[in-house]
């Protein structure tokens, strides 16, 4: 067998998540149906981890095994060509050791929050950011953002499912967290170790609640601590969401 | 009765085109049902223009009638709050002249059409573009683009219902006829006095097929001429056209 790489952009806006659910539209599964064309046979695709339902990805990576002796280039046209145009594989890697896995491997991951300050949303943006044209204090929150850097606990910042699975470490680190206004919009960008279920949304959340005024610097931090007992914040619509890329082996640094 | 002017931009993807057509989602519908709802009674939009079915628009404008007294900022606001969110309402003019009317004042109005060269497609520009990754001479395209301008006999670029129409003059203006690289596409501007049905699309069509080699600068003149028998060549798809703006008022010159 050998062992495949790809890299895959998909605008999430269709889709039931990543994760294959019976009966409803998912990536992972529509990548699964059209690897079993190719090959024949059931193909089980691993990603790199989930996205949840409406998020968008400019490059998720995802491994699987092939029988079929299709040259890298051909398998990338003959996915492109049976897939639906909302997602399309950016390039295939047939070089990996045998042993790669996407999700087990990855080392770091970045995801981008793009929120529309303008007052009216373009109809062309409105699967793509979070439109919020209400006050913010913008300084407050650019400051805020810049917390999250380095090693926390974010039990806080997990969605209530994954919070109850006790005895996994929700200790993740942060490697860069910003956010940039670009005309228009605020554009929040964080890379760090891996992501819990709906940490980068809760995360982009309690930045909102400190734009608000209802949550300062230290509220922030206490949030941050091992022992804080509650939620962080309101967790922000999906669809302003992009996992834009995800990085394997050597060492994985400040940049 | 007030008379008003509004701008909209729309994505075109899940309409039946501007004119209302019973039982389908149409641009023009979708206002009246929102006016009615805010008139308490019927109102007639009128466009600058039809658009084809999927065509987009930045900035198309369209006239109506109101006895409601509200203001123009609320009247926006209360219609976006209405609205489907692929259709906004950019602004509200309540100090036109009565006579005001969208179609028949209109004197100029621009178009741009995307051509997606990128050997992958974007998911993200997948509605917006019409993704053409085969060789193209791109230099022979953008010298015969600045053909088009000046005033023509457009007939061999309409729709077959639009040829029979007999009586109605096919000549239109044209001055702006302009094509540009950009990152990963090739895009057309053209500014001229008025559209046939299908027109622009017809126009990029004959370009493309320059741009295969197919059709020489002598070859596009004489689609040209007032006593061409026949059709300048296929359309393209509806999808990488956007309506840009439409002008009103004064003298209208090459810009």
């Amino acid at each position: 067998m050998r062992r495949i790489k790809i890299t895959l952009a998909y605008d999430g806006t269709g889709f039931h998540g990543w994760q294959v659910q019976p009966g409803l539209p998912t990536i992972q599964g529509t990548l699964e149906n059209v690897l079993a064309e190719i090959e024949g046979a059931p193909v089980a695709v691993e990603g790199s981890g989930r996205t949840d339902a409406g998020v968008h990805a400019l490059a998720q990576v995802a491994s699987f095994s092939l029988q079929n002796p299709i040259p890298a280039e051909n398998l990338k046209r003959a996915m492109n060509r049976l897939l639906p145009r909302s997602i399309r594989v950016l390039s295939v890697d047939d070089t990996v050791p045998d042993g790669f896995h996407a999700r087990f491997q990855a080392r770091a991951k970045t995801y981008e929050y793009r929120l529309s300050r303008d007052a009216v949303c373009s109809p062309f943006d409105r699967l793509y950011v979070y439109h919020y044209p209400y006050p913010l204090q913008e300084e407050a929150m650019i400051e805020a953002a810049g917390l999250y850097c380095g090693e926390h606990d974010f039990s806080a910042f997990a969605a209530a499912d994954e919070k109850d699975a006790l005895g996994h470490s929700k200790v993740r680190s942060i490697y860069r967290s910003s956010l940039a206004r670009e005309p228009g919009r605020l554009v929040y960008t964080v890379r760090g170790s891996g992501f819990l279920k709906h940490m980068v949304r809760m995360m982009m959340g309690a930045l909102i609640e400190v734009g608000k005024g209802n949550l300062d610097q230290s509220g922030l931090r206490e949030r941050l601590q091992p022992g804080f007992d509650g939620k962080a914040g309101p967790s922000v619509p999906a669809n302003g969401l992009f996992l834009v890329s995800v990085e394997y082996g050597g060492e994985v640094t400040e940049k």
